[in-house]
């Protein structure tokens, strides 16, 4: 394989991300007819540059932080910060690419959640939001220590756990039990994002691309464009599940207890 | 994560496979009105079986040879074999459910290669084949020592590489060389053939389901079993990935050099 280092692959795939949502903007801009907020088409153009700049480009981001070679040494809490807010950020915009595709449906009377496009979309954002959920709050039944006390209050309980998570004092058991399921979804979530795109992009094309001078079939711009565009997110996805199956560019200590940031017993 | 045993999670996946194979194979016969060899409607449904079969359940089943624990000790040989066998046949079914697809397109006039779902699937099939004739046929500008002659013509040197890469004379820097670009392209032409056939149900059930009954919109029995369908192809292709993913899993003596069946050099 290839022997890149990391920081110049990261360069590259940063552009390529910058592209994606370039091209998926410029779509939406140029042969959909731009952007709006009142539940016409154009409010509609919002889901795909919001879907792609944050269940892909920023969730891929969020995915890579922890194999920048700085994060490798030295306290993990500023790339736990990291790595949360691009994560969070995808998620509000994944939300808000939902809202926006949903009031389209809405004010047309089209119904929502009947495409196989659909159904693979919202799984994704489904599981997304558990995993988000599941790094902020902490198990309850799972025996162990517990490290700080639990209020019953839901919003406390969730600002209790993500300090649990992201501050130093989380049990080690903790993270090490959670951590191979965090790493596992992370992927998987990403694979169906990408998925989620292609079949996205060429359904929209079959449902706008259908008179006579501008067939889908006759494959004009607006076709060869999205379809590269389905192509490039494509490539995107890969890159950043390739990068994070490399061995050589995982953090060394990612599994000694140092990197738990738990402070040693006392003896 | 589940502490699951590779057997049981191995015979619980081949069922899953078995299922996408039955559910691709109902959809076709039940709603599309079954198969036939003479470029109509039914010549086309052989597409999807095929395809489903070989680019995502064989494909699958090629993959996971090596997981087996039947495969960790004695002779790889037979294990090549199968891992061959297996890919081989997966290329097969994929060429001849091309071929299902390009005459139905040709005989009905329709226009081939303009679809996301058809860059996306040829792409995926030329990456399989490159994926195929690189494991078959050795690098001839590489250095290193030639481990048998290399005949000139096509055929032969296609033999040749066939047994330099899967019987034990294969030089150790050749397999070294190869082996992480052919594991990192497995799995993504795996992630790459399931994306196809998401975006081709999809597109089918757009195609299919127009007239005011029984549109793709009111979500009627077909559109239900092919969405299901569709989210039980993406969950066969996220397990098979997982489990190639898990190292407990792999076969505990990869990359050590007996593993590549090289006689020790005599002293």
């Amino acid at each position: 394989m290839l022997d890149l280092p990391f920081l110049p692959f990261c360069v590259l795939l940063g552009g390529l991300g910058f592209v994606c949502v370039i091209f998926v903007s410029a779509w939406c801009q140029h042969w959909r007819g731009g952007f709006a907020l009142d539940g016409s088409a154009q409010m509609f153009n919002w889901h795909p540059v919001l879907m792609v700049t944050g269940m892909v480009v920023l969730y891929g981001a969020a995915a890579l932080v922890y194999r920048l070679p700085p994060a490798w040494s030295g306290p993990k809490l500023p790339w736990k910060v990291l790595h949360g807010a691009l994560a969070l950020a995808a998620f509000a915009l994944a939300v808000l690419g939902l809202a926006a595709v949903f009031r389209f449906h809405n004010v047309h009377g089209t119904p929502n959640m009947y495409s196989l496009h659909s159904w693979l979309g919202l799984a994704t954002v489904l599981l997304f939001s558990c995993q988000v959920g599941a790094a902020l709050t902490p198990p309850t039944l799972h025996p162990g220590p517990p490290c700080a006390p639990r209020p019953h209050l839901p919003s406390l309980q969730w600002l209790a756990g993500f300090s649990a998570f992201l501050l130093p004092w989380a049990p080690a058991w903790l993270r090490a039990l959670y951590k191979p399921a965090h790493v596992f979804f992370g992927s998987t979530i990403l694979m169906l994002s990408v998925a989620s795109c292609v079949s996205g992009i060429n359904e929209k094309l079959f449902f706008s691309l259908k008179n006579g001078t501008t067939e889908y079939k006759r494959l004009p711009a607006e076709a060869v464009f999205a379809n590269l565009l389905g192509l490039l997110i494509l490539l995107f996805g890969v890159l950043v599940l390739g990068a994070l199956a490399r061995p050589s560019w995982k953090r060394p200590d990612a599994d000694s207890p140092d990197s738990c940031q738990v402070p040693a017993p006392l003896r």
